[in-house]
């Protein structure tokens, strides 16, 4: 299988340095703000009180971090890459006992539960697991073995965000008005950047996206950090400011695609993909790729959090207690919506994934 | 212009004494809960706490009244109940000055203006002010006057309403999930409740309306009062669980309906209404009629709030101070996505309100 049509459609880019990305990213985003291990803790930056905290949480075990992904401490990329540091961390606990490879094992099987639609997280744990029990079999450092992997995955994963963040940019045109939902991370903060680089002025329409504002409090303040201008809407406003004709584009990340071009995110996603397409506005979605493993709808499971996050807004009432509700964290937006994923490769057809497209960050 | 084919539509139906329909309503709802004046204040039923407080502003000047309506104390057909009340009030403080009619025509210039979307509030005041003027040239209290005619006009609106409500809850089937949007009022917690008295079982699913919750905070409680099954999701879910298949129908108010059928209501009713098109559920909107002065769109002028309001939820911040936001109170729907307007004469097209349809409560 060649990519080599897909691959010279970004001739054209000089792709950018570690560091040039790194610089143009804003906080949250920066490598060590999301997740890290100092050999006795790992770090996750804390998602979860931003902005009004800027503090990461101290996690001295793989249940701490379990937990830390299941409360939604961090989101989007942050559970794979705090999970892989996790296993690092459990490595160097079970250090020269006997029960390693088991504890490494209870260790893959927590993290991989902690969210059951994004299915990285799984893939990733998974992998290192491997590497680990193989650095175990040669006599090597199981620890250092995965936190040397986990360097290459962030370098590939950052250098395949320029590349993501280029070809999006190229989407974009000055006087653009971009609506977006939850935080779509790197990818479309560097695309917003490169494009603003570019000399493009652009609008960034960010919904809140309720119940935990990851629009309001990560996406808003990141893309003003990089000098995008914001305007921040609540979730029932995109289609009647489509309608007046403020939005353009419309881009978000995406936590999973199926193999038939099912895009998996924030839910949100699909109302407002719905919307798009009744106003003729392209809908494009940042990804890795798609999962090989999941053919079609039918087979993602979609998780359903705890209805008393629709009862409360930070930890304040909105309701009364008694109120039923119902938390879908995640939706699905078909095909026939999506105009293009943004790879690496390219912009390819969400009806076109299954030909010759490889997994990858 | 007749309306008989129309009237006949609804001959089916006896239709509900006023005592009935009072009985049958939340607290919310009932009558003296909206608003009302007791020869010294006009109380207005505080809706912007409800929940959490169920208690009633007390407003002793005219100016009190608009910045009530103003600041969201009451919403709906609060405002232009409140407003008329606060015409008589007016009428009492400038009883036997030379300056009653002159005090009289500003305090319907400062209501008018306090909404500029819902366009029932002027026409309102306007018409007990023309009937005040017309007492005092012939000797009467205006006051009194007023008054009377208030009582009128709820007499008829709650018997426009009983009738709306029998033809909305002819169209629910046992077994439907219904979505809503913000706070539907009376019409559409008598549909439901009539349907659920005829024996249908029927799950109400309530977004819950940022940036002032009238969904959470009026919607659910009001709906599970009556007894109806309550889903509150957030405003990011509804084409998320249309697409489960848990919704049959899709009904709301209007705040104001053109003469070519767009309905105008809460921000948010458009895009539920494109994915209820795009998933096939009719989308009936609950509406007094249409507005001869308003022949399109373009006639429409959308309320633009401070968009400070979209920074906070039940004034806790929900990002920082400094984040540009938008906030457009008002949305509108265009006739494409109206299955029907349900009125007292039974469900009319929205293609079709030109043509022999009369003002009416």
């Amino acid at each position: 299988m060649t990519y080599q049509n897909r691959d010279t459609q970004i001739i054209q880019y000089k792709p950018l340095s570690l560091l040039q990305i790194e610089a143009m990213l804003p906080h949250l985003l920066k490598r060590k703000n999301i997740a890290s291990y100092d050999g006795n803790c790992v770090f996750i930056g804390n998602r979860k009180d931003y902005p009004f905290k800027k503090d990461f949480i101290s996690c001295a075990t793989v249940e701490d971090v379990a937990v830390a992904i299941e409360t939604m401490v961090t989101q989007g990329v942050g559970p794979w890459i705090a999970a892989v540091h996790a296993m690092a961390m459990q490595a160097d606990l079970s250090k020269n006992k006997s029960s390693l490879v088991a504890d490494l094992n209870l260790a893959k099987e927590r993290l991989a539960k902690t969210r059951p639609t994004n299915t990285l997280i799984r893939y990733r744990v998974e992998e290192v697991f491997q590497l680990a029990k193989g650095a175990i079999e040669s006599n090597q450092d199981p620890a250092e073995t995965i936190l040397t992997r986990i360097d290459q995955l962030l370098d590939e994963m950052y250098t395949h965000y320029g590349l993501r963040g280029q070809i999006g940019a190229q989407q974009l045109e000055d006087g653009d008005g971009v609506l977006t939902m939850c935080f779509a991370e790197t990818s479309f903060i560097l695309a917003m950047s490169i494009a603003k680089q570019g000399g493009k002025k652009l609008t960034a329409y960010v919904p809140e996206t309720r119940p935990y504002l990851q629009g309001a409090r990560l996406t808003a303040p990141s893309l003003q950090e990089v000098g995008i201008e914001v305007k921040l809407i609540t979730d029932n406003m995109p289609a009647a400011i489509m309608a007046e004709g403020k939005i353009q584009k419309y881009m978000t990340a995406a936590d999973l695609i199926t193999l038939d071009g099912h895009v998996v995110n924030k839910v949100g996603t699909f109302q407002n993909a719905i919307a798009a397409h009744a106003h003729n506005i392209p809908f494009y979605a940042f990804a890795w790729g798609c999962d090989y493993n999941k053919p079609d709808r039918a087979s993602i499971e979609i998780e359903y959090r705890d209805p008393s996050e629709i009862r409360s807004c930070r930890n304040i009432a909105t309701t009364t207690d008694d109120i039923g509700a119902l938390y879908p964290a995640f939706d699905i937006t078909p095909p026939k919506y999506v105009s293009g994923i943004i790879t690496r490769h390219g912009i390819l057809s969400p009806f076109d994934l299954k030909n010759g497209y490889e997994e990858e960050n």
